[in-house]
């Protein structure tokens, strides 16, 4: 038989009819026909999509492993995340939970091409935990971000990203910011000596993503964001070929309102198609996620499968310098520790503000 | 002050915290941090979202109205999806309801190019409601898909789609599969003088799609199908400007997992971006979208505002032939019928079942 890979669904269902809701979701992944009007014998043994456990979890939740194969996915990211989960994203009572990537689409899908290690290496930073800042808010003018990109520099930060919110508007075309925070963040290198990453955030279709990716790299960057949820896995796919020297950062936008669990979607698709480093909401601040399921996300990004590369997660959401400790006690040291607009707050001490959270991190990394 | 439009979302909360939770989308849409930490006037007052209305809907749940700034969404798609509930995806306890499109956004988007209207010209029909079938299970090699394709013609169908599982795998690549099936319907429309149009499927990234879209012109077709999820709105827009002359079909994968509104983003915002035509998951299938979803949803592309065209519904998902007259009853003849597998279960005698399918959505749409 040819290559399958096993996708793992959480269904609500009841001991009587858990059985056929299964056998309904390898239909519905795969051939979404009556098998009675399939004809074709290699269809009906190497396509349709096959149960291969069942597992009561209790609360009348079933974990259904399902059984794909490989060859439907053909060559395509995008058409890959239609064959796990497409038309059973219709059907409110099933999360997807997991899929254990086969070496095949490993391969062919090559997750970070950079990873923690090569982060690390850029920045000369073996061992201690590495910090972020973004610019925003957006609606500033381009020169007033290159003056906070400055400010945050010269506070020794490791990291510093586009807000997601910035894109290629009237008041900040995506050119000229890059280019005026690319300077600011120079300027602000050749006075701490630390090698500092500005991260700008790409946006629009392909065409213009790959015009921005090719400005990022004319301006000496080695790191762009983008949103795999908004762009799709398929443009994500493309840029992350085409810019082998850019690491990429995943930005979730879009991605919490999927019914995929966060771990999976956050912590081991988006690096399978090629993000080094994954931003998500950590536990304790804005958003909802559980200290557990943030927990399982880091650990899914950074022990990846298959030889693939780690990547560098990212808490972010509402983080502040008061957390330093605790943050680093929680993920450990390969990790990022992102705070945005609470770094903000201290307005113009903001650069003595970002040395105090680069000096935190760096104490509790020890 | 610059243009704003409303965004409304649902949101689960308290009387007692709702104008806090309220504001605290307003903010995350927008600026994405505290409002403290913010100097500049015109951000403060052009840029910061604001709480238009709070209407407490009942059982826990309030309808929160927020005003954002257009010139947040810039040029582009992706990013229009960003501001409306990319962050905001994050947080379990909202949905996304509805957009008030401006006029500035619904001008720069768009809508559908043809509609109804230029889909029911080419087609020669009027008045009654359309037919449709789709080319499955993937995985038959093009030739047996072409035979299908031909058996459906010669049984009288308005559209024949390809399923949404094929894309361009080994077994039916992209450039062969249409050809065949192109070719076809061609001789099916020969033997029966109507003007059956086949509609193959897009997949993979911008360009992949494009040079598909440019295959499926060469053939002489004026029908694609996209999965806006799956590729991204931005892409889609991309394709949408592109190939003028395409009416594009819009299909739901993905769609189901977000917790956005089926009315909302199948029934609008697919429109908005430029499909001519929405699939999706009809009451009483498959799928458990109910009657009043499916209603509001089809109103919503049929009826859309700022002088857009309207887009043709297509309930799919488990239709069948005896649901006919119940199906034209409910949507009316603005409608395409699609039924799938349930066509197939006649096998050879597809052709028959089929005209007896096309000849019932005749009868009934008198």
């Amino acid at each position: 038989m040819s290559e399958r890979f096993t996708v793992t669904y959480h269904v609500r269902g009841t001991a009587a009819n858990i059985e056929a809701r299964a056998q309904g979701i390898a239909v519905e992944q795969s051939v979404e026909m009556p098998l009675a009007a399939i004809r074709n014998e290699m269809v009906l043994s190497e396509i349709v999509g096959s149960v291969e456990s069942i597992d009561d979890l209790g609360n009348g939740v079933f974990a259904v492993g399902i059984g794909l194969a490989t060859a439907t996915v053909g060559q395509d990211a995008g058409q890959f995340l239609n064959m796990v989960f497409g038309n059973t994203s219709l059907h409110d009572d099933v999360i997807l939970k997991d899929v254990a990537v086969p070496q095949t689409l490993t391969q062919l899908f090559g997750g970070p091409r950079h990873g923690i290690s090569e982060l690390r290496f850029r920045l000369k930073l073996p061992e201690r935990a590495l910090t972020g800042s973004a610019l925003k808010p957006q609606g500033l003018p381009s020169e007033d971000l290159a003056i906070l990109a400055e400010h945050l520099t010269r506070g020794g930060l490791d990291f510093i990203k586009d807000d997601h919110g910035l894109a290629d508007q009237q008041y900040s075309r995506f050119s000229e910011r890059v280019s005026a925070c690319a300077a600011a963040v120079t300027r602000g290198v050749r006075s701490t000596g630390h090698p500092t990453r500005y991260i700008p955030s790409l946006t629009g279709n392909l065409d213009q993503m790959r015009a921005q990716a090719a400005v990022a790299r004319d301006e000496g960057l080695d790191c762009v964001m983008l949103a795999p949820m908004v762009c799709g896995f398929s443009t994500m796919q493309a840029l992350v070929c085409e810019f082998p020297e850019m690491a990429f950062f995943a930005h979730p936008s879009m991605a919490g309102a999927v019914r995929i669990a966060p771990e999976l979607l956050i912590g081991k698709l988006f690096p399978l198609m090629g993000a080094d480093s994954v931003i998500f909401p950590g536990y304790g601040g804005r958003f909802g996620y559980s200290r557990e399921t943030c927990r399982d996300l880091a650990a899914n990004a950074r022990h990846p499968y298959s030889g693939l590369k780690s990547a560098l997660p990212v808490p972010a959401g509402g983080m502040t310098l008061e957390r330093t400790k605790e943050i680093i006690d929680f993920y450990g040291k390969d990790t990022m520790l992102l705070i945005g607009g609470n770094l903000l707050l201290a307005r113009e001490d903001i650069t003595k503000e970002t040395e105090r959270f680069t000096r935190a991190v760096g104490d509790f990394s020890l």
